[in-house]
């Protein structure tokens, strides 16, 4: 089922089996003996970075999204073993599978992960040969720190964790602290939950803004942040819990910045 | 580290390396080589339920906040292979290795797979057993018609995702129309995305407020939901977007219906 009579089926009655059916297809795309097949190398879809030690919130927010509206979400790494980040995800394909161009391309972000993939010489030439072609270039929190060693954002505008975001203009990028940035067809978003709602607003634009909105109700987006609104916020946070957050994110803090002094070395040899 | 120990580096200059402490042994919990070290049967912990066509984002949601916070954090399975849900995760523990009593018992939601587990004698006993004696017995989505399948929400107040929620009572339960409820031990969300509402309410009771709210931050919980505020909420959504949405989703209900009908039979006989 592609994009278009998914568009269609959400605009008739037929729309519950439209989710049945993306249910099944995304099952179909699995095999459960543990073992992953091959998926056709063909262009188009969504293809999602997942690499050790990333933050698994940054993927699962956009994938539960792009999942209502697309079969052809796809979990791109380096080789097909186990990706290990709090929970362990099998990859559904590997850089080389991955076609050119794609509809999107997503890298989330998280913890020393995103350091060690800025410097990942294989993860790095994937992203450029990808992003070159991609019709959005995407991310969400760290993810951006990724795309930009990969080159992808100089002189774009970006976002990303409120805790790192000051490291981007090393790479080239122009910081806009907001929720979700977008600059021409680069959309990045800032920390980990900010997923969701960066997902919501792609969905809109990929499906069309009646689509995401039906989602938006299956998901029952309807937040209500139990320490009240703004309290995800270090600038509106009690000071206290700031210093807390800010200290606990310090040793992510230098290791992107070092990872970020080291791509830009290799862009200038 | 066990909870203590982080809850006092929380309150102090080395929280951040408690963090990376965290993510440290969150990925020696497994084996990159895909198949999996048997974990130790101690009791205690976080025991999250996985299975079969489970919405990821309604698990991983509150996960990644108890990620932060415990090193307990377990996903547990019927048995050892991956559990294919849109991405196909690997458990870290069955069911038999799951040693009573848990800190925190946690059931997500999802899809036609809710209906499913609702009727697996399996799961069900499993449920049962760990239930009598966890701590705190909780849910997100569709999560609660299992805890409620398997007797766990008899004579208490509960909630569900917007669109299946009335099904309750047939387990016993009496609905109540908020985002996250909790009746003594019993603590349910909401549809999808209340399960990070649900995670840092939870993470609150367990490891303190301030360390609930460091993890706010850290997770830039924030949200600035696309389509407005309320939009997610079917009562204030625009009818014709509520109507799609109820009509995408009304397969499960006919689904769960039957399965809370035929649970009710298992008790009875």
């Amino acid at each position: 089922m592609n994009r278009r009579e998914f568009g269609q089926a959400l605009c008739s009655a037929a729309v519950g089996a439209a989710f049945a059916r993306l249910a099944v297809a995304q099952q179909q795309a699995h095999d459960t003996s543990g073992a992953q097949k091959a998926p056709p190398a063909k262009p188009g879809g969504i293809a999602m970075l997942i690499y050790p030690d990333m933050t698994a919130l940054d993927l699962i927010g956009p994938q539960q999204v792009f999942g209502y509206l697309s079969p052809h979400v796809h979990l791109v790494a380096k080789t097909r073993n186990l990706v290990v980040t709090g929970i362990a995800i099998q990859p559904s394909m590997v850089f080389a599978d991955c076609a050119d161009p794609v509809d999107l391309l997503f890298v989330g972000g998280g913890s020393m992960g995103s350091a060690s993939v800025m410097t990942d010489t294989e993860t790095m030439k994937f992203l450029s040969r990808c992003g070159k072609t991609a019709k959005l270039v995407t991310s969400v929190c760290s993810g951006s720190m990724i795309l930009g060693a990969a080159g992808l954002l100089r002189g774009y505008k970006a976002t990303s964790h409120w805790a790192v975001r000051d490291i981007l203009p090393l790479l080239g990028a122009e910081v806009v602290a907001e929720r979700v940035v977008q600059d021409r067809n680069r959309i990045t978003a800032g920390g980990i939950t900010s997923g969701i709602d960066f997902g919501l607003r792609v969905a809109a634009q990929m499906f069309g803004e009646d689509n995401a909105r039906v989602v938006n109700l299956a998901l029952e987006y309807d937040p209500q942040p139990p320490f009240g609104s703004g309290s995800g916020n270090p600038e509106k946070a009690p000071p206290s819990i700031a210093k807390a957050a800010r200290a606990a994110l310090e040793p992510l803090h230098v290791a992107y910045r070092d990872a970020a002094l080291a791509a830009r070395k290799t862009w200038a040899s």
